[in-house]
């Protein structure tokens, strides 16, 4: 497996820190090649602006999305961007870590998806075989890697849960892996949240490092989430869900196919509490 | 009035400079003061790190949170910060104005969020009246400001409503308008999104300027989206929604009061298609 490691925080003695190390050891351990971008370590620029696309003359309005494709295809984006983009071709396996601020990423990290995710390297790719189709939600330029979440949050589990006063964590994240990961085709995993993260003791540590190891031995067979495919049939030609599917109902739930809990309001995390129920 | 006008496009050229002038020129004539903050033309630094906190050692581990509220209580955050916090203290109202990367803010102006409101300014006060009870969600320190959003997407408005693929609006940005507004204690209102934005003529950009405009003549008496109030006994102990309130039912839209349409999945904001159907 080729691991792509994203990794968002400005201090490496962090417990995303720890995280991270731990995560790294167990890679090595199952003799898995990974490669690490550490945002804050690379310095990296956060904000999109037109000295990420080389061939943007100064005098023009910069119009983001034509922009970044007109860069990419003459392969005049800003060189930490191209460097990014290589490390995404390499992997088949990313995991995106971060802090949960304000209920979502860190600029820096927000950043990298803006100015990485360039039309016709992640989307704005229409089907061969369907001109006039483009290809998305579950198809598309980033078809065949599989990404992991991997958070934490100083929220407690129960208000991040299906009526918890923060909203149902999937939702709340519905932008990242829902709008973006799956939007380019990538396989979204189930997010690990580390809940309560600045009360966590020695043991809460350990607990949360086991989890993610464990999830990284069983990489390659967890199932993804399963969002509908754009171009299943499931969604009309204004992208609108067919009246037949999830009849009556609405919210973001209704973009899981079947009867998957998050859709009908359960909460499809358990793992974290069996395994904190098998350890007493 | 007192506006704060938060903006975050690389190009002053763009539809959003436009739409921002537009809404600028109909507050000087509305008589409103306003004090704008062009992020981008600032040169506005995205990412959070240890250099915000004045007084934070080099040595010491980085813990955001705490030492942010050090650094604000101490009046020792990077002057940039300050600078910004002083206008949202100035300001009794806040228009937020940017186009939709990747179903969220740009990164910059996610970044004014992560820098700016820090512990003890935008959240973590306790409620003198009950000691231990943390005002959030409808109560909070910017209590009493109300917050306008204003935000451009390349989605046509279908995709973006009850069951469109990329999921009903408000639910997508719950994490702004819940997770940081209304948790400071805003008064959110209902955003207004330009749909369909790379492929608007000169006529729809006249219809969304006559929204705009009509949205700020109103906005002293807008009436705010319904969030449930933390504190008003709506959730238990542990912040989830009590049983007897929209049972058995779960999603964002369960944190509104009442019957409101994005809580029942209908569709809130149809002011849009009112005035367009007005216009013929």
């Amino acid at each position: 497996m080729k691991v792509l490691w994203l990794y968002a925080h400005p201090d490496p003695r962090s417990l995303n820190g720890s995280l991270r190390d731990a995560g790294l050891r167990k890679l090595d351990e199952l003799g898995h090649d990974y490669r690490v971008s550490d945002l804050y370590a690379m310095g990296w620029k956060a904000t999109v602006d037109s000295t990420d696309y080389g061939d943007h003359s100064a005098g023009e309005r910069l119009v983001v999305a034509s922009a970044s494709q007109a860069a990419y295809h003459s392969g005049t984006l800003s060189p930490d961007v191209a460097a990014e983009q290589e490390k995404l071709r390499w992997a088949d396996t990313v995991v995106v870590q971060f802090p949960l601020w304000w209920y979502g990423m860190p600029a820096i990290l927000k950043g990298w998806f803006d100015r990485v995710f360039v039309k016709g390297f992640a989307y704005g790719v229409t089907d061969p075989a369907h001109p006039g189709r483009t290809l998305r939600y579950g198809q598309g330029p980033l078809s065949g890697k599989r990404v992991l979440t991997v958070l934490t949050s100083g929220s407690p589990e129960a208000p991040l849960g299906p009526r918890g006063i923060n909203g149902e964590l999937h939702h709340v994240l519905f932008p990242l892996l829902h709008g973006t990961f799956w939007y380019t085709g990538m396989s979204v995993l189930p997010p690990l949240a580390v809940y309560a993260a600045d009360r966590l003791g020695e043991q809460g540590y350990e607990h949360y490092a086991a989890l993610l190891r464990r999830r990284l031995e069983s990489i390659e067979d967890i199932e993804p989430l399963p969002y509908r495919q754009q171009n299943s049939g499931d969604y009309d030609d204004n992208l609108v869900l067919r009246p037949d599917l999830a009849p009556g109902r609405s919210g973001l739930g209704v973009h899981y196919t079947g009867d998957h809990p998050v859709g009908d309001g359960g909460h499809p995390d358990d793992e974290s509490q069996r395994l904190r129920a098998a350890a007493g």
